[in-house]
């Protein structure tokens, strides 16, 4: 439980020569969630922050709106072959009137099973399921201040340095302000972690915020903020198509190659200014 | 159909100022596909070899065991919207004797539904149900031809340097030959592509190869590799932990940081010889 990186002999060659030394490794174990006793997902991920990364699964997937649609969230008490629980089982207790029978409890919801599926159909699909209409027409952020998020991000990354093999995932306000950061092997999991985070700290929607991730941004990412209602997501590598079509169509500003003094800003221009 | 970029026109901001150009984004559309009229699975990728995609999903998913347990493979002739084929829906006809009522069908397949469900668990699951026990125990592999294999990866790559948002997945020989490259937004599907090639190509199991990817190495990665019967997997960014265990267990030699003419090996070293 927390058991966020392990330690591995490990043989390590350079021109030199050949040296066996202990190493690093981030953790990587199976989640597995289940609604009322009924497994209905099963992710890979560093383990920590379980609750909050449940609890930003359910609400970017659809099935929850608020924290108050979750009654309680526990580790399931089973045990392993050696009598150990595992922490890799969580138990779900929804609210009366959260439906299970949602077609968004079925993994890959958003894309319609006709013979058309294509990008559109995606975006639409997504665009039906959010509960928060990306706001914030308003908003601007300062480029300097977007340029200044990844090298904080970074600074803030507890693991990164140890292993080279985390994602990580911060949320800041507009004023560059880091409210939390959250890290694991797989960069939507980095995600659902701080926006569980959020939603446990009541809030979402997460107007006037920008999600800042560490890698690239694919379709899944933009459609993770736009469940949260985040109006600017920022990404330090390439978005993909799909990823700049749900993000026009949604009101987010998408912003890739965020390095040094520099950045591509795909989708809603208008919110990043300079001086 | 086929269709690996698209353009787009993006704000660049620089300390210069701001300028609007075309820019070149890797394309990212969901594939669904479907065994006899029923979806089974649907992945988000860049479109391109996708019944290669669809191949090497089977086989690394225990569905299938050879290129003999399919009977065809075609797109779906439905329309979207506007009365075009989306190329996005795959309809795989099974041999006769294929069990899709396997539980292999599903996804997720090797963690199991018991409170422990661990790490070990994971590792049992993928051991009892890949087909081919990686073999090759007397293969060495020179390092410095190792070394080579990521400039040779990165040389073949098509599609990065024009949107640096694909990952690569390359299978080489041990001489340092570059048999495949397939690229895709999901690195995933970048295996699945590679392997479903080497299905059609009669070379599975693929013995004595290298499988080689351009980001880190995933539980998920060294599960395909065991499922294809592949005796090293070499990765130019970190391993998890679970993908360490995983490649010990099953005899797989795992490189990280493959990057100059340094490496980390994680597992059964004794394949990597130095002059």
């Amino acid at each position: 439980m927390g058991r966020l990186t392990a330690r591995r002999d490990v043989v390590r060659l350079t021109e030199g020569g050949s040296t066996t030394r202990r190493d690093t490794l981030a953790v990587e174990e199976p989640l597995e969630i289940r609604a009322a006793g009924r497994q209905f997902a099963v992710t890979m991920r560093t383990p920590g922050d379980d609750i909050e990364l449940t609890q930003g699964f359910l609400l970017t997937e659809g099935l929850i709106g608020s924290r108050e649609d979750i009654r309680t969230i526990r580790y399931c008490d089973g045990v392993d072959d050696e009598g150990r629980n595992t922490y890799n089982v969580l138990d779900v207790d929804f609210a009366a009137d959260v439906d299970l029978d949602a077609p968004s409890l079925q993994r890959n919801l958003y894309v319609s099973s006709s013979c058309g599926v294509c990008g559109k159909a995606s975006l639409d699909a997504v665009r039906s399921t959010s509960r928060y209409a990306t706001a914030d027409a308003d908003l601007t952020i300062s480029a300097a201040l977007l340029c200044a998020m990844p090298p904080k991000l970074r600074a803030a990354q507890r693991i990164f340095e140890s292993t080279g093999g985390l994602h990580a995932a911060g949320l800041f306000t507009p004023d560059g302000e880091l409210l939390a950061i959250r890290e694991d092997v797989g960069r939507h999991n980095a995600v659902d972690k701080v926006i569980g985070w959020a939603l446990e700290q009541g809030r979402v929607p997460l107007r006037r915020t920008v999600l800042l991730v560490s890698g690239r941004a694919s379709f899944e990412l933009v459609q993770k903020a736009v469940m949260a209602g985040i109006p600017v997501l920022a990404a330090v590598s390439a978005p993909s198509s799909l990823a700049a079509d749900l993000a026009e169509d949604s009101h987010v500003t998408l912003v890739g190659f965020l390095r040094g003094a520099e950045m591509n800003i795909y989708t809603h221009a208008g919110r990043v200014v300079r001086p």
